[in-house]
């Protein structure tokens, strides 16, 4: 049995929790939280949790720690410094910064000899490895990346920051017109706006602040300026009872040309639809948990990314019988 | 640069060699073939073409041999052999064998501390490796393979082999029912004849024959029998003027479930769009020849499957490149 233990105890730490709870060759032993612990309940039977002080005294007792911490301030510090005590994945996921938390992470995991497996999810991780592997397939092509449709975090978040918005929801949605155009390999050059619209579903604490909350959340840059942006007003009941989900999903397409010429296409495409983006993402962490169990068992140390993990170390089946059933 | 070798020349190999053309780390130095070589011409313009007899002259100027012969009877026998001389790569695609002919080319190739990689292209190959990276993040679900729209060599030449069939193309086609059904999480359980019709388009010798030739294709075990196919007859300018190329594709879909008690549904769908089938596999063998260059660069040896590459050996760029701009 792989030993699980898991860092923070929000959404995406659930859905590693129940992910851990349907994979049989792996058991959760304990939660971290900086919390008060007898606060937290768990799901798990067999497994406690305790106060983030006494992490390190399950250095010999966990066999990968999953760190379900936020990429602002908690991965940056928390990876490379559990990473000299424990095999870690995160789920890292601000794309400019990558890099960098790679480097730390790096020297960290490879001096105390343990392996570290940064920005696993669905994007990055999922859709990566395919943008990857698609490139490399068809050098002489385009990608595509599209999200939704499904709940932005962060953008209903910046909506909340307005005054006198008492919820929000924001959905992103990829506009059919561009994902025809893409699919059709007519390797479309797409602005911001062309790609993606943005819904979002808002209570206010009276109707009044309507009008200027609308202009504040169409006008907000970086977040929505560039973007089609709807607004719909709704009250707190009708958000609870029908935006209460976390949907996500998307799509990678790369669209290639091969032969001589060059005159011949092909399309492949990669999609997601997910009822819940946390337990999707947690399930990926959990078999990236795995690899980073096997590759540890190898004497293997250091950062790796999706990019370095073999999908045989995703598995928990015998190579014999990924040769037979899978291949 | 990488030096390709190509052992054969048929739809296949040329494949292989336009997407060495457009891969800038790779040349091509030669192409085996059992014809005599001054009869085979090539489109690459600084390489030439000789006689498979002379094949272990190359042992020293070529760094990965591509293999491109057919499953049946070429590569049980060349991919061994081979090994002993050359890192290879093939496609051999017959299921239920692969397991053996994996265990042959293991021990050719780890004697000769060479790198075989078996079984890419795209079913096996990237079909699989979706197959087993999907039921990795989600154990608890089903998976689906769809073949088509696309032309289906094996059964397009069962239908040449009837009495009185001057040429013949068969296409096999997803049933869009049983596509809609997986795709919405339904889990339905399919009989060959839920998943895939056949089309055929037939030249006969005289019109006199059709209805004994359709009933023979309609009857034929293994090949029809087990699907609901259709037959048209059309005239040899007909069949060359509308069917000559080789399209393919399919998908790959995994439904699956999280959530403490099972109650959240994901899907996650691969798919192929491919103008021509024998292009495309070539260009994943080629993908595929310098992951063995940068195994066996790295002293690696002995047989691999997709399972066992990591992306990244797939790719010509940068570790930090691909950090920085695909994950």
């Amino acid at each position: 049995m792989i030993k699980i233990g898991i860092c923070g105890y929000g959404n995406l730490a659930k859905g590693v929790e129940s992910a851990v709870m349907h994979n049989e060759d792996m058991e959760l032993v304990a939660v971290f939280t900086r919390r008060n612990p007898s606060d937290v309940k768990i799901a798990t039977k067999n497994a406690a949790v305790y106060s983030m002080d006494d992490i390190a005294k399950f250095k010999d007792k966990i066999d990968v720690m999953v760190l379900c911490g936020g990429s602002a301030t908690d991965l940056p510090a928390q990876t490379p410094e559990l990473a000299k005590m424990f095999n870690v994945v995160d789920s890292f996921d601000t794309h400019a910064k990558i890099y960098e938390h790679f480097q730390n992470v790096e020297e960290a995991a490879r001096n105390a000899r343990k392996i570290a497996i940064i920005s696993t999810g669905w994007d990055p991780g999922m859709f990566s490895l395919n943008r990857l592997i698609m490139e490399s397939i068809l050098p002489m092509g385009n990608d595509y990346t599209f999200w939704g449709k499904g709940v932005s975090q962060g953008h209903s978040d910046a909506i909340r920051r307005i005054e006198g918005v008492v919820d929000a929801r924001q959905y992103t949605v990829p506009v059919e017109e561009a994902l025809r155009s893409v699919r059709n390999a007519e390797n479309p050059e797409l602005t911001t706006r062309q790609k993606h619209t943005r819904e979002c579903y808002v209570v206010v604490e009276d109707p009044s602040m309507n009008e200027r909350v609308e202009k504040e959340i169409k006008e907000m840059p970086n977040y929505f300026a560039d973007y089609d942006t709807t607004v719909n007003f709704i009250s707190l009941d009708e958000l609870k009872k029908n935006h209460n989900a976390i949907p996500h999903g998307g799509f990678v397409i790369r669209t290639g040309k091969t032969g001589v010429n060059l005159d011949t296409n092909h399309v492949i495409e990669y999609s997601l639809k997910l009822e819940s983006n946390p337990e999707f993402t947690g399930s990926v962490l959990t078999a990236y948990a795995r690899a980073a169990y096997n590759l540890n068992k190898r004497h293997e140390c250091g950062c790796r990314t999706v990019f370095d993990i073999a999908p045989r170390d995703l598995s928990n089946k015998t190579y014999e019988d990924l040769l037979k059933h899978k291949l």
